[in-house]
């Protein structure tokens, strides 16, 4: 009744930020997220059935648990094979989901499409959650907490979806106690997906409202599957849009893939809105099993205007122009090589 | 050999706070505690076995896990059929343990018999532990760490008890390092229940003791079954007596409970001794297995004096006259419907 | 494919700290960690498997978990049968892993081989690393973060050998970022056991080098085994040397274990010189089974000069002379008594 299992992902990684040098690392969880996952399921007859599900990130390089613990989710539900689900916990925002399923990268790793999901590079989400360490780790454009939910039952000719909403108890999105409500929709039929989310936080800085919303193509043209993306998150003036072009192309017992990705920012000034950013991503990924694999990565990102994005684990950058570090304009490149072992 | 099982419960609750308004929140554990327990047990022949058990709270509406991880239990114990077990490692005080089996709510949730242990309402506890947050997350009326105990055997002619104390190890009661003592003795027989329990701490506040004591009957009269007890906290010239009658009735497949729970202070002003309070509470806990039940309930906390206790998710409030969510002598109710899975 | 498993270890331990007074207190681990594992292994075919190990610290007599949750080892690895093992994550230096096979009480308890390995006692650790918290539980002579490795297949004739890379990523040793490189040797074949280690941390403070080196001779008579082992820290002109003799005696059930420890310190001083210390430790560990054990140790340490070592678990020392605990040059006791369970 209870299932143990999660995944174990490890890779050493190369990064280069531009004049400020290059640094190597050992990282977690480039390819498939490194975690500790207990689940169970239950019939309770008449088409009911209960479940729980338990997930959290394991940071592998040096062994710690995320803060919370069970970061990914910690829900229960009931669910009726013919009228849905109704769960309750932490779970992911549905924006997210469609996202990821758009992604060749899973948005992990340095080519993945969360890149621009900075606080301190994104002005719309740093102005939204606060450009620190809180506002990083807590911001609402991955999971929430204190979520209700209903899921549509499977089997209605394609189509899936759920709604959301989330109680901030008093609280502030940026510390994670975040007010919001949202939905998802897709239909996905023979080679066809398509989804739309939107996620709106009715508590962020100053009380204001953050929008985040997606919409996603994917198509499986059989020699490969392409996939055409958009997320746009919004806070007062500013905006960031990252718009995905991805391609995922079989190759034997591996995978060959491929992605732009690219930053628009809008702002209340010119200068604002030329804080752009491109990223392009490719990776190789080889089956040992069906469980474990290897993995290489490479990505380039440049900024453009004052944009300061770069890809993680490189030389600590800056966005503040006077600092000695500030990386405005510059270009951040990176390798990985690792590997992942579900179990 | 070793055992991987917990519960998950997640509730949405609405509480209101006299004139401070109203929130809704999501909360773990308002039926049964969200845990995860990792357990086993060897025989070792000749009436012998040893067994080792963990276990600890998660905070599912949040995700986090709880400080210290292992919160409601990690121990290690020696057991003879015939002479009983010596157990170390962080337990249950006797006393909780005697108070949860007379409360039909089981001392959880908006109704539970444990609203009234807050190191801000009762004074005895908040003199004896501190009135800030680390007094009311470590105090020793729920759980010791640095315990060794000795258990009876089972087969006693209905008796059951323990002896238990705690090293202090040079630190304090209020920051969880408690030097305590205490036992428990009760009676199990046809309908009857009979408990008596003491812990005293030697290191509470200015290395002052502190007494917990609870003693407690219960009686199944088939159609319903009825308990009374109390629990006494006395520090210096504070005490807080927490007075509990309780029922609980099958219907079905279901539970109906009801109780009501007094909290009767007396301290060294006439001021202090008029700070009482009263919960009604009632609940109904449908199953929908063995494993897995809903459940509602319904609370009303009425402060008498300048009494400023709370259900648990609402609005902030405070003890302190002058500020300006002051709650002394207001009302607080509270309605919460949630979904439990033990696994 | 994948194993939950652990240890829960508990004692209860008196110290005597010179004219300081004695303290009780209950102990998690002093025979066997305390721990919880989850580990799996995959065969690929072809010599080659793949495997996952998590390994986290328990401390039972508090029920708290440790910082980081797996702060033993996390690891992924892929190993062939006849090229050994590539692997990358959280892992031991292989210096305590060759000072630990040498320890008849494998580096735990009031006895153990790790008795000197203070930041507060070993100046040569102290200045490297901070006499501080963070330098007490980050500092790498246990296990380190980010690392990649490279372990020798078995089968080489009694050879056994690993080198090992971390990167430090910006950060310090002092606070577990550790920069470094090392390896170690072995050679094991009938009654003969030896091994030599080397790990050297290239950003101690000041971004100066810290060596550590061990070398150990083990060789088991039958009726004994005895082990002779030297573990030396380096840093600047501080240096610790941790001398090592140790035996342990097969007696029925059970297993008598005697060690002999000498810490000897130099340093610019002669003052600094002068401050040695050696520890004695005695133990029986009576087998219940082949999985759970009851054992006692007793040890005696005595400081030379201003060393102010002491067995951990009494009333807190300093070794600044002004302190009116100052501890230097005295004597610390303890008994331990104790309960091991594998899972």
């Amino acid at each position: 009744q209870v299932t143990l299992g999660g995944t174990l992902d490890l890779a050493t990684r190369h990064v280069r930020n531009g004049d400020l040098g290059s640094m190597n690392s050992v990282v977690s969880g480039a390819n498939t997220t490194s975690k500790l996952v207990i689940r169970g399921r239950e019939d309770l007859g008449g088409g009911l059935s209960a479940g729980f599900f338990l997930d959290g990130t394991i940071l592998a390089d040096s062994g710690a648990a995320n803060s919370p613990f069970w970061d990914r989710r910690a829900t229960i539900g009931l669910t009726h094979q013919r009228y849905g689900e109704m769960r309750m916990g932490r779970d992911w925002v549905p924006t997210q989901l469609v996202w990821n399923s758009m992604d060749p990268f899973a948005t992990l790793g340095i080519a993945g499409a969360n890149t621009f999901r900075s606080v301190y590079g994104s002005r719309a989400l740093g102005q939204a959650f606060g450009s620190n360490a809180a506002g990083a780790s807590q911001n609402p454009t991955l999971r929430v907490a204190n979520a209700v939910e209903y899921i549509l039952p499977g089997g209605l000719g394609g189509f899936n979806g759920a709604l959301i909403a989330t109680a901030g108890e008093g609280g502030s999105a940026g510390a994670g106690q975040t007010k919001g409500d949202g939905f998802r929709l897709g239909w996905a039929q023979g080679a066809w997906q398509l989804g739309a989310s939107q996620f709106t936080v009715r508590n962020a800085a100053a009380e204001e409202r953050f929008t985040d919303r997606v919409w996603g193509v994917g198509y499986d043209a059989g020699f490969a599957r392409f996939s055409l993306a958009q997320r746009r998150w919004a806070y007062g003036s500013d905006t960031t849009v990252n718009s995905l072009f991805g391609v995922s192309v079989p190759m034997g017992a591996g995978q060959l893939k491929l992605s732009v990705l690219r930053a628009d920012q809008t702002g209340a000034t010119d200068a604002l809105s030329a804080n752009d950013a491109t990223l392009l991503g490719v990776g190789y990924v080889y089956a040992l099993s069906k469980r474990t694999a290897l993995y290489a990565h490479a990505a380039r990102l440049s900024n453009q205007g004052g944009a300061s994005f770069a890809i993680a684990g490189g030389p600590a950058t800056s966005g503040v122009a006077t600092a000695a570090n500030y990386f405005g304009g510059q270009r951040s490149t990176g390798f990985e090589l690792g590997m992942r072992q579900d179990f």
